[in-house]
């Protein structure tokens, strides 16, 4: 189990801090807009005297709201096809352990969320690499990739739509090949869509819940987490139309006996009631990837394509080791007392040795603090190649 | 993995609800006992903004406040040595991730936690069981048995004291046997002590962390859900002096972000200043295993020892497959329109076969409710044996 790209450069974090240095955080996908305010009340204004468990598949009345917000989407599920967890990360994790049996493989389309891979390695997964390529703009790989990676081990595709951590949303063309690839070997399709109202292509996000032909093979994992700035409430879920996959969950889902109840209860609050929230937030995060992107790619020597979605980028920069890189940005930089935390993107790759000069960005600031963050990078590099 | 003895009955249990039944939850240790005040205060009063990720090892804070609990107990601990997860249940299973690989051996006293033997099993781990005995009274089993269970594939020994499901509470003799093989061994001394506050023997409990000579092998797991009755907050925690482990610990924590926001705001606010409340609910638990374990020797047929802590005993029934008489109390069976749900013991054995006659039972009514409840446990046995 490798460290988690995202936090593994924590400790030298909070050194820097502890010598007074401002830190501007690129590495995280922690926004700084706030929580529905009425999620905030349901929490104030709670009303039970006993903090007890709640079902293990979470409470009905969340699940209920969860179907109509899907049918809002176009995407049919009842209730019961909803199971709440303790956020996507326990979604991920449970979902591997039902799914994978030792020596079993997945394909993972390159670069990915790095923690996806770390479950899955200890569900007992062997992890098949497809890459995306930065000079593509990081859209899908050729089918014949795709399909030269499967064996007889094959057991799963997952993906990541809109991608985290590059931004990349799928074309209609690219989900149906896909599809077809699921069908064809009849693996489970599993797709994180927690970034589904962040997608800036002006179509609306389709879910793999969508696809015909596959409702017994796809497992949709999401979360409240990023839709209505929530991280911390810990609830996510796991939608499946497979009753097989529901059952067996649900032996994990029973044994850890519940997902968190304060967080349910945020939950219930944000879902509905909330449009101007979730349009204004849209607006905010499209005007900062405007923004973000442009200036990024003004610094000397940096590269990102413009993502179409979510709140990151994966970018190359001009060193041979970005880990290293970050790592002295946090330990020997700082200009006007501030310097930059960055996820080094070598970790969302499963193959060793790809995106060693390439970083994962998080756009989740305010538009001044990115213009600050990005000049505080300019200056790094700066600095870091005339050593 | 099966299903949890705890909750695989519980769609029964929704079924008879459906019907009307009122039914007494015998099956789960969801205490009816309202939480601190205080944490319900916290919760009310939260000012935040945004809910955001905390820390991946949980909030500095807490953790200091929680060394000060341990060191009220007698137990050394550092703040950095504590580590809050997702419930105990995320302990669990986070540690055995940690320190198992594929065929590793674990050494569990049964009957045990059940949901123990599903996690440990995912994580690649081999349970060598060994067997306390119900007319034994649950003792510890001879040190023979035990070494006799290790192999060189052996790497840690797993206990839990005050038990769930006995209620056993080890002797200072029988945790020195535990510690001279887990020194003799180096194995892992896994201990789970999320009712140390329920010992009934008048002498204060004492802790794996309190155990000469194993300071590296020793593994504390424990939980505010049962100490403060806030099961739904899912706070839980991994303790440990061995850095080695935190280390690796850490690597799954991070990948899995934080541990639940809201949950650790109530934690914080039940450690102190809430005395006089732990206080009356060990009185109150005290009064109940008296009155319960009394009444429920009085049935005829009906076999259990006293336990002197938790807030559960094993129990052996007049019948032959308990499973099957749990399933029909609540498919079959309604006194004065009412029946009772038990969690059937045979799953808390990792041998097949043993426990068969047997049920845990949780006391975490009020008396009152619990003389019902064994009232209608009585009428259901003579119905069940005169079909």
């Amino acid at each position: 189990m490798p460290f988690s790209p995202i936090r593994k450069l924590v400790p030298f974090a909070n050194e820097a801090e502890k010598r007074g240095i401002k830190i501007y955080h690129l590495n995280i996908g922690q926004p700084d807009v706030p929580s529905p305010e009425k999620a905030l009340e349901a929490v104030r204004n709670i009303k039970r005297k006993t903090l007890e468990y709640s079902p293990s598949e979470g409470f009905e009345d969340l699940r209920q709201k969860l179907a109509r917000y899907y049918a809002g989407k176009g995407i049919d599920v009842t209730p019961d096809q909803i199971i709440l967890t303790d956020g996507a990360s326990e979604a991920v994790l449970l979902t591997f352990l039902t799914i994978i049996n030792p020596g079993d493989e997945i394909i993972v389309e390159e670069p990915t969320y790095a923690n996806y891979l770390g479950f899955a390695v200890s569900a007992g997964a062997r992890i098949r690499p497809v890459t995306a390529k930065i000079e593509n703009g990081f859209a899908l790989p050729p089918t014949e990739e795709i399909e030269d990676a499967i064996t007889e081990k094959t057991k799963a595709i997952l993906i990541c739509n809109p991608s985290n951590p590059t931004g990349y949303v799928y074309t209609e063309e690219e989900l149906e090949k896909i599809r077809r690839i699921a069908y064809k070997y009849q693996l489970w399709l599993i797709s994180d869509e927690a970034y589904r109202e962040y997608n800036f292509t002006g179509k609306p996000s389709k879910s793999v819940l969508q696809l015909p032909s596959i409702e017994k093979n796809a497992i949709l994992l999401d979360s409240f987490s990023k839709r209505y700035s929530e991280c911390g409430i810990r609830v996510g879920m796991v939608v499946t139309r497979n009753e097989e996959i529901r059952y067996n969950l649900m032996k994990y889902c029973q044994a850890r006996l519940s997902p968190p109840l304060l967080g349910q209860i945020a939950a219930a609050a944000s879902i509905e009631g909330t449009e101007d929230y979730s349009a204004a937030v849209y607006e905010e995060y499209k005007a900062r990837r405007d923004f973000f992107i442009d200036a990024l790619n003004r610094i000397p020597g940096v590269y990102s394509p413009k993502p179409e979605g979510a709140f990151y980028t994966v970018a190359s920069l001009p060193v041979d080791d970005a880990e290293g890189f970050c790592k002295w940005c946090l330990t020997d930089f700082s200009y006007d007392n501030s310097t930059v935390m960055m996820a080094p993107a070598a970790g969302f790759y499963a193959t060793p040795g790809l995106g060693k000069n390439q970083v994962r960005l998080a756009y989740v600031l305010e538009i001044p603090e990115l213009r600050k963050a990005l000049d505080v990078l300019s200056r790094a590099l700066a600095a870091y190649n005339s050593r």
